[in-house]
């Protein structure tokens, strides 16, 4: 059960915000805007800010509430909707700031963050996984066609991702050698393909300049009290590291890849950051595999030759959506346009924060490991898979 | 980690114990045992018996050692195997004593039991879900290909249930109106069809007396310390109720239900007890779509019909799961061949415990809920399933 | 927060009932009943029960309302509450009924506690640590000073264990020979003497007839549903078992502990439980100990005989506790009154159900353990505590 | 169970690493180093890091092997010693790097904290509540008794709030007009108490000088993987904010402290974590004794001046030890000697990173609003606390 300005903050979220935000992406595209919005509908701008710190005054007013996980999760994510659009708005900048002026919604977000074990912000749970919709309308910044596109392609893919996830933890505690082990990793190629085909479509229909120019910057950084955090991005949940460490592709005591952890873990919701840390104890099916191939007798027997050659195709398809978010949906949606405005060596383009150009070299390694490509300096699983190919192939 | 009485103990169910329960079935059939086995293969009997006690007093007396949840869990399943085999070859029978004569084994269970949270007996989780396959052998009671068609396919189905289960939580927090919803339905959809499928393949292979007499007999009741415990079945895991659930077509507020609930909550394992608390207090997505009923405006949205269609279909493959487990697996496998053999009055007959007519009066409760048949005098969702349904097709 | 529903039947709980119960004890005072109560008061008996049902067939219509943990946990006490007086008033009696007459109470008794993780019934902690006062008036089922005497005394005793259960479980991470170990053995000799005055206290204010025949009555076992329950008693939490096993008295692999932890378990509160299964896998004190006496250098260390003191004292008050509990409170309070009016046969005397005294020697041997009696035939540590107390004593 | 190499590194971490540090503080003692070390010791610098460093390669090398939360958490703290050692000697330094040199030390730290769910740094938690004594020596960098003075005296004193805190906690669920509920509050100050006494004893035997220059240095931020982390605190731990909260003393929403939480959570175990944040949701203490002087009745209620006054001496003495801490302990300690030699403008003089006056004005706040003083621009519950106390006064 929520209070009554919890209810009302999240109409106001659910319309009117929604309306504020919409009204000024069409100012700035009528104005000709791209990357500077300065002078474009300062009113509704000032509308916008005026109306949220009401609105968030008055929570903060009427103090602890408990009304649960769900709810206080919820209302973070509101409470971030709106600091994100001041964001957008170019009403806070955190670089010309020390703290978030935004004073009582940072209040407001840090109790809540620190009583929910998560960042202070929204996170891409509120847009995606738990995305509440009412009466067939889920919140979003704007009620643009171009928004509502990559959030619910979005969410198809986040889903995609978590269902094969599932399937590949089932399959721990019966080992690589049950025969049901392989109806399970059935299951996770039938779900990777369904990440490849949305992908895909989102590939197909969304336009370039509406994304890149009234869509990413909600998802900008931005300061919540003292501290900045980096924007949301569609990766934010459990399940696409627990393929990735389950499988092998990658692993946690690599440094990039924990300090990759380290900084994820509180863009989860609680529930997710424990799914994840318990697989991060266990032994990935790659390594298991290799482990059998130190009999040669076991790699002859038909559960391997089953079951690897079922694994291997997994290996290939999470590979192929890795290649596909790095060459396709990178590649048109942010590098091409990025580098088309010359706008490349902006430091707040990206939701992590980072150049650009840094961000990019950070991805490719996610991407070489993930489809476990054959690089220098990297310690990719590129041999170890093709030891296991072998052992498939010539059998 | 485990100890090396651990790991012996588990060497030992893996092959010997399988081999003597195997020779003993073996020795059943030769001699035309169906339902007394009296006399027949004694001195292995014996052996059993000894062997399995050695094992369990080494492990009693080396004391608590902290393994870890997942080797102490299967440490209980090995328990638990050893004493339903004992139940099994009739060196303990609940009706004749007060309490388990396997002292040590009892003791073991119970402390095994009570510091994991689960009852003290093995259940179908050892069975099923976290049955180790080592080298592409998982543990079972014998070699006989009949106990391993049987436990393959309930893993499937078990498996299908749980995916089907995991696609309904995560509609959750979407709501029924989430375009997204309608992919998840459809993921539900295609998981049931599985367990349809499924079900029908163990009913074309599985023999009849072969599983009525070699099979079931290992399911039985039988007592750990003073308690005696029902047997262990497929259908221990929370995804099942999950779904029921969370369509709405069983509730836990019916007293038929919720005895269910509570006898069966400790058969789950800790983690599944807590995914199915969790459920207990969420509104059924057939309640959300009811409610939306009081909108006439609202039925008639495109989502509406979309989602609503979905979720009718999911309802209808849940109820078609249910009448295929009554009408065909538990006719043809336990009701005919006891029918047949004049033993539906035994009280030992089903792994709940009560005589055959009383279990199947319950277990067709059971179906009639699922199927939200018209029946008098339960409440099941007939009635509400309907209404929705005039609701989708006068559109 | 709470239903009007729920805070309604609180409000009947707190007052009505209240008054309505101690209506009845004092008809059966006046009509001098001992242990039959037939014919008196059944006018009010019966209005007892109508208002309670309605209250309750109420809730269970309104349907799961998901009001958080804390709100369930209440409402299942004071469902709770309600069956106990009736089976009090012998409105129901296990023994005749096959399953309890009170359908909707077991119905929503069985939902609240499957959801929640423990017996469908009202506990201890409804009675002593979770029992709210508002206004200087906690729950009870009379308005009589022997009750309020009989739940303080418990209160304040239970939470004295706690704190000494607490203490110890801080010296786990320690290790036995830390200095401060020796501050937090310390801390717990004091906790445990705060019991010892308080179970004095209460011995000597408590009147043996008032609590024998108008307060014990409501502890009776009674059914929920199918299954019959046992009576809630003072020890039903945590850490009395905590401060057996870490100080190591009890031993979770000795059959009867065993059996006593698992008739026990869903009797606590789930954070309860977690705390005393956690403890179920650290070895104890006294095991720590023992094996510093293997290095007899060790044990002339400063430390050595500066905690190990400490931690002989600590015992001793346990086992002093238990000895007070036995031979004064029990003695006192149900053994004699029940020889004396020839009640010692009767199967539902005890709140665990066994006759009185099967339940005595049970105690009897509990005690035994706690105080390391020296006794024949039981696995008690008399002889490690002599080893122990001979390494500090010839130092 | 721990792996070879994780016994190695602790075995080298109580011993050598131990030794060394001793030596090295000996050395700058001796070269009259105050706050520069440069030059002295130099082989012996390297040679902790060499050593460390072999030791943390063989156990990065080893991988994943899933020893349990305990032994990754001791293992974390092993690291963190390690890390925090170089950082004294000044082999890494935040300000002169962008991430930290010790990569395999970062690695294995990260991948740590990730799946713990903590900061990848060792935290109060390892030189306090559970730094395992072995024989009667626990873990510190030193053999000089400076800072196991420092240390002993702190971990009494966080034993003694964690009991306080835990006093308090039990309260809650019986509320502020429960019996029971003022023994509860006698023995949180009584608890408190011990805390003054340990304060008070720690001040008269640390000395100023070795303290500030032979233990403080090991508490300094540094870097892990690319962030810098700041240092443990002896105020690490979720008791001393529990009592915070619960007294009512300091609130969630009050922005200071909700950054002050914020910063502080991955600092504490995940236990501990869990106990903070559920008692965020908690109502206070204060505020419930406020609204009862909404009704005057209640305020002459013999249970409001027992409780009351109770709680107004728990606000007191919590108060005392804040002031205590500040006026005594951070002043003697830290800021005089850094005053005196000049060091106040460093930006590493604390264990927060920020330089000295920052730092104290974030801890006189939080001072002000534990003693709730009366000042300027701070909302403390003076007003609050004064109300209270008149009526009990004048009852
Ligand atoms: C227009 C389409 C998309 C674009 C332009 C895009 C771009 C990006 C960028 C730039 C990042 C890095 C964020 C940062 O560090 O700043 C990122 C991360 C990520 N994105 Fe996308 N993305 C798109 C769609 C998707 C979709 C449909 C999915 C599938 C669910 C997805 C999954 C992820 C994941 C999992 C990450 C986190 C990094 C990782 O663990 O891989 N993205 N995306
Ligand atoms: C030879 C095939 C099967 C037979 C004879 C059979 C028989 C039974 C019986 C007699 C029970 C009631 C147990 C008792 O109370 O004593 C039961 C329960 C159950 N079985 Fe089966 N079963 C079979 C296969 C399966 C399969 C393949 C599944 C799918 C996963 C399944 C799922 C369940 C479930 C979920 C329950 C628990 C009651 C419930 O919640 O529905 N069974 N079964």
């Amino acid at each position: 059960m929520r209070t009554d300005n919890s209810r009302k903050f999240d109409h106001w979220i659910r319309n009117d915000f929604k309306q504020l935000n919409t009204e000024l992406e069409l100012a700035y595209q009528e104005a000709g805007c791209r990357d500077t919005i300065v002078g474009v509908g300062e009113k509704t701008k000032q509308t916008l800010l005026d109306e949220g710190n009401l609105h968030i005054r008055a929570l903060l007013h009427e103090g602890n509430t408990d009304e649960g996980f769900d709810n206080g999760f919820d209302l973070l994510g509101n409470v971030g909707f709106f600091m994100a659009a001041c964001r957008r708005h170019d009403l806070t900048e955190p670089s010309r700031e020390r703290r978030s002026p935004l004073t009582d919604a940072s209040a407001l977000a840090m109790q809540l963050g620190a009583s929910l074990g998560v960042i202070p912000r929204f996170a891409s749970a509120h847009l995606e996984t738990h995305n509440r919709a009412l009466n067939g309308n889920y919140k979003s910044f704007t009620n643009l066609p171009d928004e509502h596109l990559f959030l619910e392609y979005n969410t198809r893919g986040v889903f995609a991702f978590i269902r094969a996830s599932e399937a590949l933890l089932h399959s721990l505690p019966l080992g690589i050698s049950h025969p049901v082990t392989h109806d399970l990793l059935l299951a996770a190629q039938a779900d990777l393909k369904q990440v490849i085909a949305n992908n895909r479509a989102l590939f197909d229909t969304l336009d370039v300049d509406r994304f890149f120019y009234a869509v990413r910057p909600y998802y900008k950084p931005h300061r919540v009290g003292l501290h900045e955090y980096r924007g949301a991005n569609a990766g934010d949940f459990a399940g696409i590291n627990v393929i990735d460490l389950l499988l092998g592709l990658c692993r946690a005591d690599d440094p990039y890849y924990s300090q990759l952890l380290v900084d994820k873990f509180l863009f989860m919701r609680p529930d997710d950051q424990l799914i994840l840390r318990d697989c991060m104890r266990r032994r990935s099916l790659l390594d298991a595999f290799l482990m059998a191939l130190d009999d040669p007798e076991a790699t002859r027997a038909a559960w391997f030759q089953r079951n690897a050659k079922a694994f291997l195709d997994v290996c290939a398809l999470h590979g192929e959506t890795a290649i596909q978010h790095h060459e396709l949906l990178i590649a048109r949606f942010i590098e091409h346009p990025a580098h088309r405005d010359g706008l490349d060596q902006q430091s707040d383009l990206t939701a992590s924060g980072p150049r650009l150009d840094v961000m990019l070299r950070g991805l490719k390694k996610l991407c070489d490991l993930r489809s476990a490509a054959n690089v220098d300096g990297l310690s990719t699983r590129f041999a170890d898979l093709q030891r296991l190919r072998e052992a498939v192939d010539h059998a």
